[in-house]
Order: structure tokens, then sequence, then C-alpha cells
């Protein structure tokens, strides 16, 4: 989004979420939060038609950081918040749970109480744990290489994902649900309103 | 540690790690932060000669959460910290990165501003990334089965990650401390004092 529209952009900063264009991706993952909050952001791999130079720059392995004083990138997806760093420069950070954890108290999709903060941000880190290993899944050779070249072992640990894993995660949330059935309503996984926990294992189930 | 010795182990809580007895594992990621910084701390799994009953309590798959109103927990190791959840109960949080988050600021092994705790935690995840990768290598097919059921595959994952991933990870870290050798002198990798960035890096790579 190009210039602040609403009295709500003009008094938050606008956030830039830097992914790759074209697949929502771990990108997403940061999105959903910003969409329901309803926050400023923008969304370069998304707008720009430039072939992911944003993107590109942030993860070059000769990069020692950027001009505002934040350190190397390991991968997308990447946040920069305008004003937010050092003497007024822009805070550049990475790894989803990170992003996720700076974003909601700021955007409001974390409870107000620390406990409340701690415990969405520890069952996103395991919604994450769950999608990662649903991408290895399709990889626990390299992932580096195609689906084709890992295809037998990809068959074969396929299902200890489904016969093991996938149960045992889905336990542990549906415990959660039951366990916040009073204030959550069996809808939420933290307190009695929407938080990035939810949004995160949607898209992790969905995604 | 069964109570308090110090003046300092006074006015702390006590912190309790739940984590398996006799072997380092993710527990250690906790403990060298709380070791680092002095802080008072428990290890019921090494000091209780009771086949870590508290770990199997806490990943029991019935568990609706504990007594203090804290949600079920996933996986050890888990954090108990006294007075800290909601009504002067204790607040319980599981997830290696969610833990040192919470404990960063209250032991001291963070920099004071909100850009170097964020860059702390993005490293410290990125860094569990590659730990988590080291530890599939041997398991490429499934983490419940043993080495010897999957050797062919670990060996075909362990060309990629050394030749691919460990270098990646590597030239990583060595910019973020190239970049940060005014400040840090080469020695750390976010400002100019130990945070829980460089104990789990040096646990990663040396443990």
């Amino acid at each position: 989004m190009s210039g602040p529209a609403t009295k709500k952009q003009r008094t938050q900063p606008t956030y830039e979420l830097i992914y790759w264009g074209g697949i929502p991706g771990r990108g997403e993952y940061i999105r959903l939060p910003l969409e329901a909050s309803g926050a400023a952001y923008s969304d370069p791999g998304n707008e720009k038609n430039n072939g992911n130079k944003d993107v590109l720059s942030l993860i070059d392995q000769k990069s020692l950081g950027d001009d505002d004083g934040n350190p190397p990138v390991f991968a997308p997806p990447a946040l920069r918040i305008p004003g937010a760093g050092k003497d007024g420069k822009s805070l550049l950070i990475h790894q989803t749970p990170t992003i996720l954890q700076y974003l909601g108290p700021k955007i409001g999709m974390v409870p107000e109480d620390d406990a409340g903060q701690m415990h969405v941000e520890q069952m996103t880190q395991t919604a994450l744990d769950l999608s990662n290993e649903a991408h290895d899944v399709h990889h626990p050779v390299a992932v580096g290489l195609y689906y084709e070249d890992q295809k037998d072992e990809a068959l074969r640990r396929s299902k200890d994902f489904r016969d093991n894993r996938i149960p045992k995660f889905f336990n542990y949330f549906e415990r959660i649900l039951k366990s916040n059935e009073d204030v959550g309503k069996g809808q939420y996984l933290v307190g009695g309103k929407l938080t990035y926990a939810d949004t995160t294992l949607w898209q992790v189930v969905d995604g």
C-alpha cells in the first residue's frame, strides 16, 4: 500500500513485509494477523514487478546487514518497521515466530497479560514445527533436491508422519481448545479472542 | 536447588527447568544462560531420582494443563516460574525459544533495547533451526525409528547437509560477527556482551 489512507494507518507505522512474490509460503503467517487486525503494510514481493529484487538483496550471502545497522538476514520472511530501530532508523527482523512476537502486542493479536502472550508464542512455535515436519515429508533427503529424486524415502516418511506425528500434534491442539473452553468458547487457543496462534494454526492445517 | 542461599536467589524466583535427566538435549539451551547469569533454578530431572516423573506427567497426552491454569505442554523443555502466572499462580511455558525469550530480560542475557532483543531472538531461532537439521540428518525417515533402519537415507542427507546447509548457516553467523565487530569485538553476536544467542549458538556448534 503506498501512502496512508485512514486515520489508523496514519498513526501506525506501515510495516514492510519482505517475502517472495506469487506464493503464500511463510509470508502468509505474517499476512494473516496483519490483515485480521487491519494494520497497514506493504508487500513489495507482490506489489512490485521487479523479480523479487527486495528478497534477493536481503538474503545476499555477502551482506553485512543494511544501512540502518540491522544485522544480516538468514531467510525471508523479514519485516521492516520504520522508526523502530536505533536512533529512529528502521528495525529489520526475520524468523516467522520473532516477527509474530514483535507484531502481536502492537496490532492487538495477543492477550494483554504476559502469561497469555507467552502461551500464544509457544503454541505458534509448535504449529510452525508441524508445518516444518509436513514440508520435510516431501524432502526427506535434501530440501535442494526435487521430490522425484527422493520419492521412496518420502513415502516411508509420510507413513510415519501420518501414523505418529499428525495425531500427536492434533491431540495437543485439541486439548488446548478443550482446556480453554470456558473463556475461548472452544474457538480460540488462548483467552477469549483471536490471536496469532489461531491464525498460524489455521494456516498450517489449511494451507 | 532446595531453598534460597544468597540474596540474589532470595529476591528472584527459583526457576524450575523441566527436562529429561541424564542428557543435555534441548534443556542445555536453557541451562547455559541460567548458569551464565547465576540465576537460581532447579532441575528436577537431574536432581530427583524418580524416573523422569516430572517430564512424563508434563507431557501426558491426556493432560488438559496444570492446576494453575496453564495450557498443556507439547514437549520438554518447559519452565515453571512461581508467582508469574494469573492471580499469583505459577506460569508454565514450553518451546526452547519461548523460554529463552522470557528469561532473557529477567536474567540479563539480552541487550536493553527492543531492537537488540529481537535480533537476539531471531539468531537464536536460526541456530536452533541448524540444530534441528543436524538432528534430522540421522533420522531422515522418522524420528521414531533407529538410525540403523534409515542409514542409507541418512548418508544421502548428510552429504547435502555438509555441502549446502552447514556452509550457509556458518556464513550467516560469521557475517553477523563481522557486522558487530566494533561493538561486539568479534566475540558477541549482538551488542557488547554475552546474550542467549551466543550461548545457544555455542551449544549448537559444540554440543
